[in-house]
């Protein structure tokens, strides 16, 4: 039986001392604890294959938490946490080693599996649980990104954690799912009928979901040369951020209910293949250039570079979704690696009035917009027309755009907003698996995204080069703009190392 | 020739030591000044019958100015406003009278009449103005309320305005047409298509225009008694406003096409007559209550009461507009003297979602509603709903109502907003006549408001009464209630004395 309420559980964070759980995980578990989200009887149980003591251990985590959440630690705080601790070595691909923690977890207990290792290992993992006979149909199962590389060796991933684990266990993490401003968005979507009346064809010209970083492949060369942007940002984040902009209204917000409704967009985007992809897709590879006044490297300039490596760093697609609301509605897409800010942001663009009434005050009335900010300052504004206050002899009557803020940062400026792995690692131990990724929605988003891929592989054209520090290559900005749009440009946008 | 510059103009004001001149007019004349909007060759002319100098004048124009703007004059401002002051004694019903001031005009320059005065002597000034024969095709006057009393007295006074001057000339003043929020109700209507494509039957439930004062009849108890609620609010500000509301887009902002369309609906309005107005609408004369905590008076307690009068200092109306648009929406009007506070507004609420997916934050989704305040604080809300943010153990997204400021009061809260004569004032002297009521809408307004009249008075039943200090008779909320809905409060009402 899967557990919707508030009750204590067996943690497990597989890769407890890896880059993920030191940076994300036991900080987002720690605000937990500090916001008392975590039952008082719950457990949390590192393991990894180091030999370290549980002293050991929980020193290495506090030194963590304090380095990344840049807190000084709440001492009731820390010290509940630390009382949940507990570390088991285990080598990971060994069966046998998994008899190590059977004493440490309560079979009356839920108990939650978080894998943050490599895909590669996550049926060792299975198989080691299974081994120790620790495992049923309560346990559940959080899989980090990536799953697979494309939908076949997806599918053998997926395949490996099945033979173990049923659907309803599995929760696979995209932490764009876990964002504020992207929960907010259904709540605007289906709580307002100012915006769900406005939500088709009909009132919205197109969709902008782009993704820019500012920083380059920090060292990690050999990883992301066999990702590229493509597999590593659109085929999770902005496909997830993009079915639940287009999806239809679900009958409710039961995890299978939602993730129906973002399946059959997901089903519904139009293929881009050989036959199309030139005129729909962008793909660049960044060269040498300067962020925030910074000279950095080119892509193949960097440490480990392969000179002769074609893959992308950046990517604009425009996608098309054929179905009954949104035909004729672009969403364009666009992700990419030095650029000139960390700013990531949807827009949705609303059709423009069909007859000026203000020509003489804006010869062209900017449409209205939806801009929901997922970085920097997480927040949702809606641009809209006003009358300038005041008087004026030009016997016309002047407008003005103004923003109006319609969540965070105004209302909360002084709260902290909840990291996306805080909300995800709860609803995980709530049992609620809404804002999980289900395996049909994983393999649906590879398949169409390796047929882009295999388009642009076939047609042996290199990436164009763009400029680092720069929004990627012209064509980018040409997707648009040939009809007759450009890419939103936050205003006061201030360059960040990350 | 109607003149649509900025120019010099001769503005005569008629009845210049009554209670709107010295109140409204000369402070607003003051304010356009220090704002260098009155052209500097401009004349400001008081013409009244009382025996005054030049100096006296200007001497009792300064006081006012201080006293009603409540500020201390700026010296520069004052003495650009000085030089451009004069002051004509004219005894007005008198022909002969008005070669007075025939010196004082230049003929080659437009001439703004007000007539500030009571409405039975706008055709003596008329006369007297012809027989100076300073009259031509480029005057224009200003007609101030009340244009009547019912459809015949009003055709009365407009015929003979209309025997000196046509239609392009005449500016019939309601000075909510020169209120900031009312203003920017056609900015927000027709410059956004989110309001815009949700503007009709399909997605407005009803509307609400309710025009609350707390003031009783200020020592005016006959001139109050002649006129009622309705003659004085309804046929005017009220219906101006719901037709500014419902009108059809107009083809440009041009003074025709925009009364041509506030005509249609005035026209389109369901006539309420003996047969429909006890469901309808509802009238009451307040009895001796407590407003803001002081003890008031009934209306027919205060100083010269008649006993046996049967005026209403409170109407409410459930109105229809039967037109396409509008079918099936109902506009609630209300305005009543002696109610908790002053307090003015125009309340679009939005239909209901068709589905509540939020059960368990809300088990009845609110509305979003478009609040577009007169008074206090004149301004413009959309009520959204929105996440809560942060996280918690519930399980369910709760959600939460946000008000967003769509104007002033944020971005302009340091700035002063200028009063509706002003801005009126300003339009007359550019000759743009768009925010200025034409006869047709006078007269069929009162064509409207004589029907509701005519059934009350032969029904032959008193007014409700209700207390000082409540929101009118009870019947007034059941106009609401047997229909499901409620009239809008405003949160954090401080009651103010006016």
């Amino acid at each position: 039986m899967l557990n919707t309420n508030f009750e204590p559980c067996d943690f497990v964070l597989f890769g407890t001392l890896g880059d993920l759980a030191r940076r994300k995980l036991l900080p987002s578990l720690y605000q937990l604890e500090k916001a008392n989200l975590i039952h008082e009887g719950s457990q949390i149980i590192g393991v990894a294959r180091t030999e370290l003591s549980k002293d050991e251990y929980i020193k290495q985590v506090k030194d963590n938490i304090e380095k990344f959440t840049g807190e000084t630690l709440c001492p009731d705080t820390w010290t509940r946490l630390e009382n949940k601790l507990e570390y088991v070595k285990v080598d990971m691909v060994n069966p046998d080693s998994y008899q190590a923690f059977t004493s440490h977890v309560d079979p009356d207990r839920v108990m939650v599996c978080y894998f943050a290792t490599p895909p590669s290992i996550f049926g060792d993992i299975c198989r080691g649980l299974k081994a120790a006979d620790i495992i049923d149909d309560t346990v559940r199962v959080v899989l980090e990104k990536p799953i697979g590389h494309d939908l076949a060796s997806s599918k053998i991933i997926n395949e490996q954690v099945a033979e173990y684990f049923n659907e309803k266990q599995i929760y696979r993490i995209d932490h764009y799912l876990g964002k504020e401003t992207v929960l907010n968005l259904i709540a605007l979507r289906f709580a307002n009928s100012i915006f769900a009346t406005n939500w088709d064809h009909n009132s919205i010209d197109h969709v902008q979901i782009s993704v820019a970083e500012s920083v380059g492949i920090e060292g990690r060369w050999g990883y992301f040369d066999d990702a590229g942007q493509m597999r590593d940002m659109v085929q999770n984040h902005l496909l997830q951020v993009l079915s639940l902009i287009a999806m239809e209204p679900p009958a409710t917000l039961d995890a299978d209910d939602i993730r129906d409704e973002k399946l059959k967009v997901l089903k519904a985007l139009r293929p881009i293949d050989q036959s199309n992809f030139s005129t729909n897709t962008v793909r660049g590879q960044y060269i040498g250039g300067f962020v925030a006044g910074q000279e950095v490297p080119g892509y193949l300039e960097e440490p480990d570079a392969n000179q002769a490596s074609r893959t992308e760093t950046f990517v604009a697609i425009k996608a098309e979704i054929d179905n009954w609301r949104w035909a004729g509605v672009p969403f364009y897409l666009r992700t990419g690696k030095r650029m000139p800010a960390k700013t990531s942001e949807v827009v949705i663009y609303f059709k423009r009035q069909p007859h000026n009434l203000f020509k003489d005050s804006f010869a062209n009335l900017p449409p209205n917009k939806l801009v929901i900010r997922l970085q920097p300052d997480e927040g949702v504004e809606v641009t809209v027309m006003n009358k300038v206050p005041g008087l004026n002899t030009s016997g016309s009557m002047d407008l003005q755009k103004s923003q109006l803020n319609l969540s965070f940062s105004e209302a909360f400026s002084d709260e902290r907003i909840a990291d996306a792995y805080e909300k995800l690692l709860l609803e995980v131990m709530l049992g609620n698996q809404a804002l999980f990724v289900r395996r049909d929605e994983v393999e649906q988003a590879w398949n169409w995204v390796d047929s882009i891929m295999a388009a642009w592989q076939s047609s042996n054209e290199p990436p164009e080069p763009y400029q680092a520090g720069t929004w990627g290559p012209v064509d980018s900005i040409g997707l648009l703009a040939k009809e007759g749009r450009s890419w939103f440009q936050q205003k006061n946008l201030k360059p960040k190392g990350k």
